[in-house]
């Protein structure tokens, strides 16, 4: 209803997808295709996507209000299970494995279940698949989700691109004992190399300038009793950068390190990769354009990586692409304290129109 | 049957401990006692408390075979709940509180209902106190559920004493955040912090020589998301040693170390004591007895702290103690591959039968 009162048409897609189109002046070239997503994490906030979703809703209301008619089309997209694995944004690259439809959704349907609720239909999702050449350029509006903007009390964050994530499971192998009777000299307590890998992966990953993480956030000793010398220990790593090889770099260091700590101690550590998401740049176009329309309207500018996935990553291989941030406070995100406030919001919105306008000038 | 037809007459006490006794030639004059347990852990072995009662036994057995009765009476003791609490044997020092009755076994009884199955009676457990009067000296054979004695291949451990025990609970708190968003000098990571935590006990616990020891076997981060910087973590804090000063001592080290790693990260540490088990050191009669012995039959010995505990510290307040060890294969323990010889289980007989007669010469 919004998006047909702002002028647009309207269709849901194979994946369930909510798509509004303008028409552009030039007939059959590529569509600028800005979007987010509307659903949300269990107990989330109000902002994460529906910001980005409403901010291109008035992008397009306000050009069709204004006559403002692009040379490109403008699709204006609600993408669907953004939370749940970015279904429908994927399903544009033809990233979507059969097997996901019988996967649960974070509501109570599996996905394809989902798909078929929203008026789509999983059977036919390949024909979801965007070309190249059917693609200008994609842009899309988030809050930060982080505090960075927030902290640093800038409004607008351009960003450079997606970051990629690895993420391992370890198993940290020692001998169970009893906790009385073992001295210190004879154990292979996995808690203890667990715990020095831990302290190892933050030292390596601060020890390199630039903006990577590492984060070790689940860890599980068995058996877990207060009197027992933990015999295995599962933990996970995970590592994000903008560059790909950087992870690479800083996983081989944590895997020489456990080595270490295995030939000190007797532990032993393997690592199992069990998921990868590659870094997605954001076009420089983009970038220049959003910065140069950002400091026209007087608003400061920060270039600066998503370290959360997002819609616009799946656009990597089928065309450019580029994100604008409005600040979160406290960088608080997926809960209800979630914040972003009016005026942050119109300025993001402000920007994003600018974007697409210039990007309809600039691009062919 | 067994203790009758080793010539002593039997009792089940108010704890449902199942106790014989061999009259002496003085009347009225204070017990010798020798005990142990026959309940197991759940999936246990067949020779954790078994091999102490069953050659206490045997002792009687020798003593009225040949004749040899000795001045003081010589009570055999089958503790009850040993593995649950060593409910039998504390009765005897009067530390059994009433409400312990109706806590569960590791069966499918309680505590109360386990000792009316075995023929006490919960309610007039009191009675079961034993003065200090009653006691001459109270002796236990065990196997050691540690690897000391199978791997230096010494025959009998001297046991100096049953390490105290203290156990804490810790709180590490910080703050839940995005592994993606949140940069790594903005984190206050309570799963780091506990690493730290964690390696800086083991070098205190081992900074220092001696046979203390210090384990954490338990530790929880939450939320525990391998993508999500872990806002908390419970962990536990076992420190063991004969001597509690010094378990203090190292505590306070540790307690240091935390609020140090807390200054500089902003992390919170919370200690919580839940447990106390005081130190109970042999008495060194006994120890010299069980090592002339020894000596005598032709059998090494070594001294050595017992890191686990065991029915004979509920004699601390009561009377004087002493435990004799005999090897246990590769430390195993609580587990169905427990395993010490025969060869080794009749030293170990021989030994507590020399150390009781030795000792009842000895004693008043």
């Amino acid at each position: 209803g919004l998006m047909e009162s702002a002028g647009m048409s309207t269709r849901i897609d194979y994946a369930g997808n909510l798509v509004g189109r303008l028409e552009g002046k030039r007939a059959g070239t590529a569509a600028l295709i800005a979007g987010s997503h509307i659903d949300t994490v269990p107990n989330g906030g109000h902002y994460d996507g529906i910001v980005g979703v409403m901010s291109a809703i008035e992008v397009a209301r306000t050009l069709y209000d204004n006559d403002m008619r692009l040379e490109h089309p403008l699709e204006i997209a609600v993408w669907s299970n953004e939370e749940g694995g970015k279904t429908g944004s994927r399903s544009m690259n033809g990233s979507v494995a059969p097997r996901e439809m019988d996967l649960p959704s974070l509501g109570d349907k599996t996905l394809g279940e989902g798909i078929r609720f929203l008026g789509g239909n999983p059977e036919r999702l390949d024909e979801n698949r965007l070309a190249s050449s059917a693609v200008a350029a994609y842009v899309e509006l988030h809050v930060e989700q982080g505090a960075v903007l927030d902290r640093e009390q800038i409004d607008i964050g351009i960003v450079e691109g997606i970051v990629g994530i690895k993420r391992w499971y370890i198993r940290v192998q020692g001998f169970e004992n009893h906790a009385g009777t073992t001295p210190m000299d004879q154990r292979a307590d996995a808690l203890l190399g667990a715990a020095r890998l831990v302290v190892a992966v933050n030292d390596i990953i601060t020890a390199e300038p630039g903006r990577q993480v590492g984060t070790v956030g689940k860890l599980v000793p068995q058996p877990g009793a207060p009197n027992v010398i933990a015999g295995t220990v599962d933990m996970s790593l995970e590592i994000r950068d903008l560059d790909m090889n950087k992870v690479d770099r800083m996983f081989r260091r944590i895997e020489q390190a456990a080595k270490d700590i295995g030939e000190e101690t007797g532990i032993g550590f393997t690592f199992d990769q069990y998921y990868e998401s590659p870094a997605a740049d954001s076009d420089e176009r983009i970038m220049s354009a959003t910065e140069q329309v950002a400091a026209d309207l007087g608003l400061s500018t920060l270039r600066m990586p998503s370290g959360a996935g997002h819609d616009a990553q799946s656009f990597r291989d089928i065309g450019i692409l580029g994100m604008i941030f409005v600040p979160s406070r406290d960088g608080i995100s997926h809960a209800p304290g979630e914040y972003t406030s009016p005026q942050q919001i119109t300025n993001g919105a402000n920007v994003l129109l600018g974007t697409l306008t210039e990007l309809d000038r600039r691009l062919d």
